[in-house]
């Protein structure tokens, strides 16, 4: 059998099931399961929404909503061949998390469209993820849906990878001894990952005029013409690059600190070679990161890529299981900045009595991680006064 | 504990889970279920999309789908109310079907809103199995539904009762040694289920000249002028009752051979009385029949009901999770009346070696049932030549 049969004999028949928790082994069973037991229950629900809560699935069910417009690093392949990656999706929210998720795949890519049907389909689910909807449309879908909906929204592309990456650069600042503010930091970027990312170090304490952003057309800048249809990348040129740096990605790498490269390009040694002592080189793109390893080895004291064959893995699933898993005990309407500020400071600390370069974030199967990020995520939470019933 | 808390306690947390059906013990295992080997998966049915069929849960999932218009016997609850009632169904589905349904309730009860929904989310599924929706709302969105999907579509409110009730009166006609098209039958309600109890038991060989059909107003003729806002009733008026009875439920029921009732109405004795001898009664509303079962007794050879608590409990367990099983089984594109009544006649089998009045129908535990109805369906589904990929 060759390793292809087996990956596909993986995947036959997909990989989830829905089960019930409940027994139905007798007639008794039945009628309180479902008719004529279930109508008390409906009725109580109908006279306060809020028991929706404690007698249905809503508690720990996630809705992993995609268009398939940006499957994986492939592009956009369609609702149908996104599929296997909900279902993968749904499979680690469940091992991780103890999170129920039902991948949504639908058959529109039309931002109203899509805000829409996830509208319309909210009340099954107590929290929405979005996945693998390009950028940037992703920005608008994501916002409207927060605005709209009483309960978590998180697209995981921009906020599970902020949260790893925050996770992976607090701990990686703390082996070469220098503090956030101080650092000069390159993002290589400015799709649904690349956005969040700068957004969240701007959060955490990065500072905003050490901190450069790149796109396919170099360094992002006030002075650009090309960004008045991209507000998102505006929006960067204001929070970041004060000075007006202009240039390819080797001129803004040029004494830098950290690289961040979330673009899929490619990142050669020389621009590399430039950067400041004691670098930090986090080049995500899979399967080949944006520098190579070995080259980045040379040139850094820390490396980190977004391959599980390598040290230093950094994969959204340290966050999103975590993150829901939390949100969703509390009964959180909404994901603030704090719970994910949280999020990124519990994954960090797992691993922090033991920091080695080449251990920056615990390891994608460390059980630990989950419940630790739940734990962070719920209190902030309740610190922010988001809990659906809270008084504050 | 009284017996609502034992009620609420079993509903608690809902009753529904996601399950893994993959091994996530190793990376190894965690790259195959997930980036970056899904890759490949993704990538092969992006070049041929029926190959969803083969390595995705749409073989084995359905979606459950309401608007929370009409939950049960309850009326128009909402969405969240009707939640629990969906999760119920689910667990059947899973129980005696091995189909794994997924609830979504709708917040919207606009039409055109739940149809471009359902579209919206059907590469998620393998079929669409509608749930207490109001008539005549659930005619339109069902046929515009099963016009824009190539997926099986079922009304379970309209067909599934529909199957069982057609199932208990062929095996009720043979007890009392009469045929089908010889009945003289009266239906009384024209909802949801009466509109397709009707239509289900012409297609079976009930004459239409020999039926008449009762709605709130009385029988329902081709005179009356009420009901040009209502195509469906204005069907009913065509195909049935020829010679433009008029009147009551109770002279509809003089010298009838059959009643009914899916109407949530009470029928009194005088009229039940009025009906021929060996009459056959089914009384569907629950928790109250539309005829009292004592009173019923009195005056027919076979009585039915809907409640689990007495024999003959004509319950759309009996149907769905059959119907589903085969019609996903062969890649249904639709459902046909032939596959629908083939399950009625699946059904009525299971039993027919052991008629008796107080058994017409089996057990909605019985294990039989449903892998029966499958495989009669899928044949079905075969001879009428709606399966995906099928030569003919």
């Amino acid at each position: 059998m060759s390793s292809s049969d087996a990956l596909f004999d993986r995947h036959r028949g997909g990989k989830l099931a829905v089960a019930s928790t409940v027994p139905l082994a007798s007639r008794e069973d039945l009628s309180l399961a479902y008719t004529p037991g279930v109508a008390r229950v409906c009725e109580a629900i109908a006279a306060d929404e809020s028991l929706a809560d404690d007698y249905t699935w809503v508690s720990h069910a996630v809705a992993v909503v995609t268009d398939g417009s940006a499957v994986l690093g492939l592009g956009n392949l369609g609702p149908r061949a996104a599929l296997p990656v909900m279902e993968g999706k749904a499979v680690l929210f469940k091992q991780f998390g103890g999170v129920d998720a039902v991948p949504i795949c639908l058959d529109t890519q039309d931002p109203d469209e899509i805000v829409a049907a996830v509208r319309a389909l909210a009340p099954s689910f107590g929290g929405i993820n979005l996945e693998d909807i390009s950028a940037p449309r992703c920005f608008e879908i994501e916002r409207r849906l927060d605005e709209a909906l009483d309960l978590p929204v998180f697209h995981d592309d921009q906020h599970g990878t902020a949260i790893v990456v925050l996770a992976a650069l607090r701990n990686a600042a703390r082996l070469v001894g220098r503090k956030l503010g101080e650092l000069r930091v390159v993002v290589s970027g400015a799709g649904a990952a690349g956005v969040a990312v700068t957004r969240m170090l701007l959060a955490a304490g990065v500072d905003g005029a050490l901190t450069v952003v790149c796109d396919s057309r170099g360094i992002i800048h006030s002075g650009r013409k090309d960004l008045s249809g991209a507000p998102v990348k505006r929006e960067l040129a204001e929070t970041t690059n004060p000075d007006r740096l202009t240039g390819d990605i080797a001129t803004a790498l040029q004494g830098a600190d950290v690289l961040i490269g979330v673009s899929g390009g490619r990142i050669g040694e020389p621009a590399v070679a430039g950067m400041a002592p004691d670098a930090i080189v986090f080049g995500l793109a899979n399967p080949t990161p944006e520098v190579d390893p070995v080259v980045a080895a040379r040139h850094a004291a820390v490396v980190a890529t977004g391959r599980s064959d390598l040290p230093n893995q950094i994969n959204n699933v340290l966050a999103f299981p975590g993150v829901f898993r939390g949100a969703l005990a509390v009964r959180a309407t909404t994901i603030t900045e704090g719970m994910k500020l949280a999020a990124a400071d519990a994954i960090a600390a797992v691993v922090a009595d033991a920091l080695r370069p080449d251990a920056i974030v615990p390891s994608p199967l460390d059980p630990r991680v989950a419940p630790a990020v739940a734990d962070a995520v719920a209190a902030a939470a309740r610190t922010d006064g988001v809990c659906r019933g809270q008084s504050l």
